[in-house]
Protein backbone atom coordinates (compact mmCIF):
# COMPACT_ATOMS: atom_id res chain seq x y z
CA UNK A 1 0.00 0.00 0.00
CA UNK A 2 1.47 3.37 -0.83
CA UNK A 3 2.09 5.44 2.06
CA UNK A 4 1.46 9.22 0.78
CA UNK A 5 2.39 12.10 3.33
CA UNK A 6 0.32 14.38 4.67
CA UNK A 7 -0.69 17.56 3.61
CA UNK A 8 0.42 20.66 6.43
CA UNK A 9 -2.23 22.06 8.18
CA UNK A 10 -0.92 24.80 9.73
CA UNK A 11 -0.76 25.52 13.33
CA UNK A 12 -4.38 26.21 14.18
CA UNK A 13 -4.00 23.78 16.74
CA UNK A 14 -0.64 24.66 17.85
CA UNK A 15 -1.67 27.84 19.03
CA UNK A 16 -5.18 26.60 20.31
CA UNK A 17 -2.82 24.28 22.68
CA UNK A 18 -0.95 27.87 23.57
CA UNK A 19 -3.69 29.58 24.17
CA UNK A 20 -4.94 26.76 26.64
CA UNK A 21 -1.37 26.07 28.46
CA UNK A 22 0.32 29.09 28.10
CA UNK A 23 -0.19 32.28 30.29
CA UNK A 24 0.86 35.00 28.16
CA UNK A 25 0.24 37.69 25.58
CA UNK A 26 -0.90 36.96 21.89
CA UNK A 27 2.26 38.01 20.28
CA UNK A 28 4.55 35.97 22.84
CA UNK A 29 2.13 33.24 21.51
CA UNK A 30 3.19 34.26 17.75
CA UNK A 31 7.18 33.88 18.52
CA UNK A 32 6.60 30.99 20.21
CA UNK A 33 4.75 29.60 16.77
CA UNK A 34 7.53 30.29 14.61
CA UNK A 35 10.31 28.45 16.16
CA UNK A 36 8.14 24.89 15.23
CA UNK A 37 8.77 23.34 12.42
CA UNK A 38 6.59 21.51 10.11
CA UNK A 39 7.28 17.58 9.97
CA UNK A 40 5.50 15.17 7.63
CA UNK A 41 6.04 11.54 7.72
CA UNK A 42 5.36 8.30 7.21
CA UNK A 43 3.91 5.38 9.48
CA UNK A 44 7.06 3.43 11.25
CA UNK A 45 9.36 6.96 10.94
CA UNK A 46 11.99 6.87 13.73
CA UNK A 47 12.30 9.78 15.01
CA UNK A 48 14.74 8.69 18.40
CA UNK A 49 16.71 5.85 18.42
CA UNK A 50 18.26 3.96 21.09
CA UNK A 51 21.46 5.33 22.35
CA UNK A 52 20.75 8.66 20.30
CA UNK A 53 20.48 12.22 22.41
CA UNK A 54 17.24 13.71 22.09
CA UNK A 55 17.21 17.42 20.94
CA UNK A 56 13.87 17.81 19.45
CA UNK A 57 9.82 18.09 21.15
CA UNK A 58 7.28 17.02 19.09
CA UNK A 59 3.91 18.60 18.99
CA UNK A 60 1.08 16.09 17.13
CA UNK A 61 -0.55 18.13 13.97
CA UNK A 62 -2.09 14.99 13.08
CA UNK A 63 -1.76 10.96 13.57
CA UNK A 64 0.29 9.88 16.60
CA UNK A 65 3.47 8.94 17.76
CA UNK A 66 4.47 7.18 21.05
CA UNK A 67 7.84 6.62 23.56
CA UNK A 68 8.84 2.92 24.07
CA UNK A 69 11.44 0.99 24.82
CA UNK A 70 12.51 -2.69 24.61
CA UNK A 71 12.99 -4.94 27.74
CA UNK A 72 16.34 -7.44 28.29
CA UNK A 73 14.19 -10.14 26.36
CA UNK A 74 13.22 -7.61 23.46
CA UNK A 75 10.09 -7.02 24.01
CA UNK A 76 8.66 -3.31 23.40
CA UNK A 77 7.12 -1.50 26.07
CA UNK A 78 5.04 1.50 25.05
CA UNK A 79 5.18 4.18 27.31
CA UNK A 80 3.36 7.17 26.16
CA UNK A 81 0.91 7.40 22.89
CA UNK A 82 0.42 11.07 21.66
CA UNK A 83 -2.61 11.83 19.76
CA UNK A 84 -3.34 14.94 17.88
CA UNK A 85 -3.15 18.26 20.20
CA UNK A 86 -0.29 16.60 22.58
CA UNK A 87 3.74 16.82 22.60
CA UNK A 88 5.53 14.14 23.21
CA UNK A 89 9.31 13.80 23.68
CA UNK A 90 11.86 11.31 25.07
CA UNK A 91 11.38 13.53 28.21
CA UNK A 92 14.22 11.80 30.43
CA UNK A 93 16.65 12.40 27.65
CA UNK A 94 15.42 15.82 26.88
CA UNK A 95 15.69 16.64 30.57
CA UNK A 96 19.24 14.87 30.80
CA UNK A 97 20.71 15.51 27.35
CA UNK A 98 22.50 12.32 27.97
CA UNK A 99 21.86 8.99 25.59
CA UNK A 100 18.59 8.08 24.89
CA UNK A 101 17.07 4.79 26.75
CA UNK A 102 13.85 5.19 25.32
CA UNK A 103 12.62 5.41 21.65
CA UNK A 104 10.16 7.74 19.51
CA UNK A 105 8.40 6.36 16.64
CA UNK A 106 5.53 7.20 14.19
CA UNK A 107 2.63 5.17 14.40
CA UNK A 108 0.23 6.51 11.31
CA UNK A 109 1.03 8.78 8.51
CA UNK A 110 1.88 12.12 10.75
CA UNK A 111 2.36 15.94 10.53
CA UNK A 112 4.50 16.92 13.40
CA UNK A 113 5.57 20.46 14.72
CA UNK A 114 9.10 20.80 16.03
CA UNK A 115 10.50 22.84 18.28
CA UNK A 116 14.92 22.32 19.22
CA UNK A 117 15.98 21.63 22.46
CA UNK A 118 18.21 24.61 22.50
CA UNK A 119 14.97 26.91 21.06
CA UNK A 120 13.22 24.96 24.26
CA UNK A 121 15.73 26.65 26.84
CA UNK A 122 15.96 29.63 24.90
CA UNK A 123 12.29 30.65 25.83
CA UNK A 124 12.95 28.80 29.19
CA UNK A 125 15.72 31.75 29.62
CA UNK A 126 13.13 34.50 28.03
CA UNK A 127 9.67 34.21 29.67
CA UNK A 128 8.66 32.92 33.06
CA UNK A 129 5.49 31.79 31.36
CA UNK A 130 7.81 29.27 29.44
CA UNK A 131 8.79 28.31 32.82
CA UNK A 132 5.57 27.87 34.15
CA UNK A 133 3.92 26.01 30.85
CA UNK A 134 7.60 23.43 31.22
CA UNK A 135 6.62 22.98 34.92
CA UNK A 136 3.03 22.13 33.97
CA UNK A 137 4.19 19.63 31.56
CA UNK A 138 6.58 18.20 33.70
CA UNK A 139 3.87 17.37 36.38
CA UNK A 140 1.26 16.05 32.82
CA UNK A 141 4.32 13.47 32.57
CA UNK A 142 4.69 13.00 36.60
CA UNK A 143 1.11 12.36 36.75
CA UNK A 144 1.11 10.21 33.47
CA UNK A 145 3.70 8.21 34.67
CA UNK A 146 2.09 7.50 38.30
CA UNK A 147 -1.01 6.51 36.82
CA UNK A 148 0.28 3.98 34.67
CA UNK A 149 1.96 2.24 37.47
CA UNK A 150 -0.81 2.75 39.85
CA UNK A 151 -3.08 1.06 36.96
CA UNK A 152 -0.61 -1.68 36.65
CA UNK A 153 -0.30 -2.29 40.05
CA UNK A 154 -3.74 -2.53 41.70
CA UNK A 155 -5.70 -3.59 37.72
CA UNK A 156 -5.99 -6.46 36.42
CA UNK A 157 -5.43 -6.94 32.49
CA UNK A 158 -9.24 -6.97 32.22
CA UNK A 159 -9.55 -3.99 34.20
CA UNK A 160 -7.29 -2.26 31.91
CA UNK A 161 -8.60 -2.91 29.24
CA UNK A 162 -12.19 -1.61 30.40
CA UNK A 163 -10.71 1.25 32.20
CA UNK A 164 -8.84 2.01 28.59
CA UNK A 165 -11.89 1.38 26.03
CA UNK A 166 -14.40 3.85 28.89
CA UNK A 167 -11.74 6.96 28.86
CA UNK A 168 -9.96 6.45 25.41
CA UNK A 169 -11.57 4.60 23.00
CA UNK A 170 -9.24 6.25 20.15
CA UNK A 171 -7.05 4.25 21.72
CA UNK A 172 -8.63 0.84 20.42
CA UNK A 173 -9.91 2.27 17.67
CA UNK A 174 -6.89 3.93 16.44
CA UNK A 175 -3.64 1.48 17.27
CA UNK A 176 -2.96 -1.69 16.05
CA UNK A 177 -3.00 -4.91 18.41
CA UNK A 178 0.38 -5.67 18.56
CA UNK A 179 1.10 -1.62 19.99
CA UNK A 180 -2.02 -1.85 22.44
CA UNK A 181 -0.85 -5.07 23.92
CA UNK A 182 2.75 -3.24 24.37
CA UNK A 183 0.81 0.03 25.95
CA UNK A 184 -1.50 -2.03 28.38
CA UNK A 185 1.38 -4.50 29.59
CA UNK A 186 -0.65 -7.83 28.53
CA UNK A 187 0.30 -10.20 25.65
CA UNK A 188 -1.61 -9.98 22.16
CA UNK A 189 -3.48 -13.09 22.91
CA UNK A 190 -4.69 -12.02 26.18
CA UNK A 191 -5.40 -8.55 24.14
CA UNK A 192 -7.75 -10.89 21.60
CA UNK A 193 -9.74 -12.55 24.01
CA UNK A 194 -10.39 -9.12 26.20
CA UNK A 195 -11.43 -7.38 23.02
CA UNK A 196 -13.42 -10.66 22.06
CA UNK A 197 -15.53 -10.20 24.98
CA UNK B 1 14.49 -0.55 72.80
CA UNK B 2 13.32 2.75 73.66
CA UNK B 3 13.29 4.90 70.43
CA UNK B 4 13.74 8.23 71.61
CA UNK B 5 13.00 11.62 69.57
CA UNK B 6 16.33 13.21 68.11
CA UNK B 7 16.73 16.48 69.43
CA UNK B 8 16.33 19.32 66.29
CA UNK B 9 19.68 20.83 64.47
CA UNK B 10 18.38 23.94 62.90
CA UNK B 11 18.26 24.64 59.20
CA UNK B 12 21.84 24.69 58.46
CA UNK B 13 21.37 21.61 56.23
CA UNK B 14 18.51 23.31 54.53
CA UNK B 15 19.83 26.13 54.35
CA UNK B 16 23.04 24.72 51.97
CA UNK B 17 20.56 22.72 50.16
CA UNK B 18 18.34 26.20 48.86
CA UNK B 19 21.90 28.02 48.59
CA UNK B 20 22.66 25.26 45.93
CA UNK B 21 19.21 24.55 44.09
CA UNK B 22 17.67 28.10 44.16
CA UNK B 23 19.20 31.28 42.28
CA UNK B 24 17.76 33.72 44.49
CA UNK B 25 18.95 36.15 47.49
CA UNK B 26 19.62 35.56 50.46
CA UNK B 27 17.16 37.48 52.42
CA UNK B 28 14.72 35.09 50.04
CA UNK B 29 16.36 32.19 51.15
CA UNK B 30 15.58 33.50 54.94
CA UNK B 31 11.72 33.89 54.47
CA UNK B 32 11.84 30.08 52.89
CA UNK B 33 13.00 28.71 56.15
CA UNK B 34 10.48 30.56 57.77
CA UNK B 35 8.23 28.33 55.99
CA UNK B 36 9.71 25.02 56.89
CA UNK B 37 8.71 23.95 60.51
CA UNK B 38 10.59 20.97 62.39
CA UNK B 39 9.00 17.93 62.97
CA UNK B 40 10.83 14.86 65.30
CA UNK B 41 9.11 11.65 64.80
CA UNK B 42 10.11 8.05 65.85
CA UNK B 43 11.48 5.06 63.41
CA UNK B 44 7.93 3.94 61.13
CA UNK B 45 5.59 6.84 61.55
CA UNK B 46 3.28 7.03 58.80
CA UNK B 47 3.56 10.46 57.25
CA UNK B 48 0.85 9.73 54.78
CA UNK B 49 -1.86 7.22 54.83
CA UNK B 50 -3.44 5.59 52.07
CA UNK B 51 -6.37 7.71 50.39
CA UNK B 52 -5.21 10.51 52.40
CA UNK B 53 -4.27 13.70 50.36
CA UNK B 54 -1.17 15.38 50.55
CA UNK B 55 -0.57 18.80 51.83
CA UNK B 56 3.18 18.59 52.81
CA UNK B 57 6.66 18.49 51.91
CA UNK B 58 9.21 17.30 53.84
CA UNK B 59 13.01 17.82 53.86
CA UNK B 60 15.09 15.48 55.52
CA UNK B 61 17.70 17.18 58.24
CA UNK B 62 18.47 13.83 60.07
CA UNK B 63 17.14 10.55 59.45
CA UNK B 64 15.29 8.81 56.40
CA UNK B 65 12.28 8.56 54.91
CA UNK B 66 10.61 6.54 51.88
CA UNK B 67 7.87 7.01 49.80
CA UNK B 68 6.18 3.58 49.03
CA UNK B 69 3.01 1.71 47.79
CA UNK B 70 1.14 -2.25 48.41
CA UNK B 71 0.65 -4.26 44.97
CA UNK B 72 -2.89 -5.51 45.09
CA UNK B 73 -0.75 -8.65 46.86
CA UNK B 74 -0.33 -6.47 49.69
CA UNK B 75 3.64 -6.37 48.66
CA UNK B 76 5.66 -3.29 49.62
CA UNK B 77 7.03 -1.27 46.71
CA UNK B 78 9.53 1.12 47.79
CA UNK B 79 9.38 3.68 45.29
CA UNK B 80 11.79 6.72 46.60
CA UNK B 81 14.45 6.97 49.78
CA UNK B 82 14.90 9.91 51.33
CA UNK B 83 18.37 10.25 53.50
CA UNK B 84 19.68 13.77 55.06
CA UNK B 85 19.58 16.89 52.63
CA UNK B 86 16.58 15.35 50.49
CA UNK B 87 13.08 16.12 50.20
CA UNK B 88 10.10 13.47 50.21
CA UNK B 89 6.81 13.84 49.66
CA UNK B 90 3.83 11.91 47.74
CA UNK B 91 4.41 13.99 44.45
CA UNK B 92 1.59 12.22 42.37
CA UNK B 93 -0.79 13.68 45.21
CA UNK B 94 1.09 16.99 45.81
CA UNK B 95 1.01 18.05 42.37
CA UNK B 96 -2.59 16.96 41.76
CA UNK B 97 -4.36 17.00 45.44
CA UNK B 98 -5.98 13.98 44.98
CA UNK B 99 -6.26 10.96 47.52
CA UNK B 100 -2.54 9.54 47.54
CA UNK B 101 -1.78 6.09 46.13
CA UNK B 102 1.56 6.20 47.44
CA UNK B 103 2.47 6.27 51.50
CA UNK B 104 4.95 8.47 53.37
CA UNK B 105 6.95 6.84 56.10
CA UNK B 106 10.28 6.98 58.54
CA UNK B 107 12.63 4.72 58.67
CA UNK B 108 14.46 5.57 61.66
CA UNK B 109 14.00 8.04 64.38
CA UNK B 110 14.16 11.25 61.92
CA UNK B 111 14.04 15.19 62.42
CA UNK B 112 12.31 16.13 59.52
CA UNK B 113 11.53 19.82 58.09
CA UNK B 114 8.04 20.75 56.74
CA UNK B 115 6.48 22.87 54.48
CA UNK B 116 2.63 22.79 54.12
CA UNK B 117 1.29 22.69 50.46
CA UNK B 118 -0.43 26.02 50.46
CA UNK B 119 2.87 27.65 51.59
CA UNK B 120 4.33 26.31 48.41
CA UNK B 121 1.87 27.34 46.10
CA UNK B 122 2.29 30.81 47.65
CA UNK B 123 6.07 30.58 46.44
CA UNK B 124 5.05 29.67 43.27
CA UNK B 125 2.92 32.85 43.02
CA UNK B 126 5.36 35.28 44.69
CA UNK B 127 8.66 34.11 43.35
CA UNK B 128 9.87 33.35 39.76
CA UNK B 129 13.16 31.54 41.51
CA UNK B 130 11.06 28.79 43.36
CA UNK B 131 9.03 28.27 40.03
CA UNK B 132 12.64 27.61 38.29
CA UNK B 133 13.52 25.38 41.45
CA UNK B 134 10.13 23.47 41.44
CA UNK B 135 10.70 22.59 37.66
CA UNK B 136 13.93 21.23 38.83
CA UNK B 137 12.32 19.13 41.61
CA UNK B 138 9.97 18.08 38.60
CA UNK B 139 12.93 16.74 36.71
CA UNK B 140 14.87 15.21 39.52
CA UNK B 141 11.51 13.19 39.93
CA UNK B 142 11.18 12.35 36.54
CA UNK B 143 14.86 11.36 35.92
CA UNK B 144 14.62 8.94 38.94
CA UNK B 145 11.86 7.61 37.92
CA UNK B 146 12.81 6.79 34.89
CA UNK B 147 16.36 5.34 36.09
CA UNK B 148 14.50 2.74 38.43
CA UNK B 149 12.63 1.92 35.63
CA UNK B 150 15.11 1.40 33.19
CA UNK B 151 17.02 -0.60 36.05
CA UNK B 152 14.20 -2.69 36.70
CA UNK B 153 14.03 -3.74 32.93
CA UNK B 154 17.95 -3.83 31.71
CA UNK B 155 19.66 -5.40 34.80
CA UNK B 156 19.25 -8.80 36.66
CA UNK B 157 18.80 -8.34 40.35
CA UNK B 158 22.47 -9.35 41.16
CA UNK B 159 23.44 -5.88 38.79
CA UNK B 160 21.43 -3.65 40.43
CA UNK B 161 22.47 -4.56 43.81
CA UNK B 162 25.58 -4.23 42.69
CA UNK B 163 24.88 -0.84 41.26
CA UNK B 164 23.25 -0.06 44.35
CA UNK B 165 26.59 -0.90 46.56
CA UNK B 166 28.61 1.00 44.30
CA UNK B 167 27.03 4.43 43.59
CA UNK B 168 24.80 4.40 47.13
CA UNK B 169 26.18 2.19 49.68
CA UNK B 170 24.65 3.97 52.86
CA UNK B 171 21.37 2.26 51.35
CA UNK B 172 22.63 -1.28 51.81
CA UNK B 173 24.73 0.21 55.59
CA UNK B 174 21.67 1.69 56.84
CA UNK B 175 18.57 0.14 55.35
CA UNK B 176 16.94 -3.00 56.64
CA UNK B 177 16.75 -6.32 54.47
CA UNK B 178 12.82 -5.72 53.81
CA UNK B 179 13.00 -2.04 52.72
CA UNK B 180 16.18 -2.97 50.76
CA UNK B 181 14.69 -5.51 49.01
CA UNK B 182 11.22 -3.76 48.26
CA UNK B 183 13.52 -0.91 46.84
CA UNK B 184 15.48 -3.65 44.25
CA UNK B 185 12.31 -5.46 43.80
CA UNK B 186 13.86 -8.39 44.74
CA UNK B 187 12.60 -10.98 47.36
CA UNK B 188 14.86 -11.15 50.81
CA UNK B 189 15.97 -14.14 49.73
CA UNK B 190 17.10 -13.07 47.11
CA UNK B 191 18.93 -10.47 48.97
CA UNK B 192 20.58 -12.55 51.04
CA UNK B 193 22.06 -14.99 49.10
CA UNK B 194 23.55 -11.72 46.86
CA UNK B 195 24.40 -10.10 50.13
CA UNK B 196 26.61 -12.89 51.15
CA UNK B 197 28.55 -13.26 48.19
Amino acid sequence: MQKSLLKPTGSALLRKYLQRNLNSAEDIHQEIITLFKPLTVKKGTVLLAHGETCDKLYFVNQGCARCFYLTEQGAEKSRLIAFEGMVITSLGGFISGLPSFEMVDVLENSELLTISRSNFYHLLQTYPEWQQFYAKLLEFAYLYQNKKIEELVTLSAGERYALLLKESPHYIKRLSNKILASYLDVTQETLSRLKSR
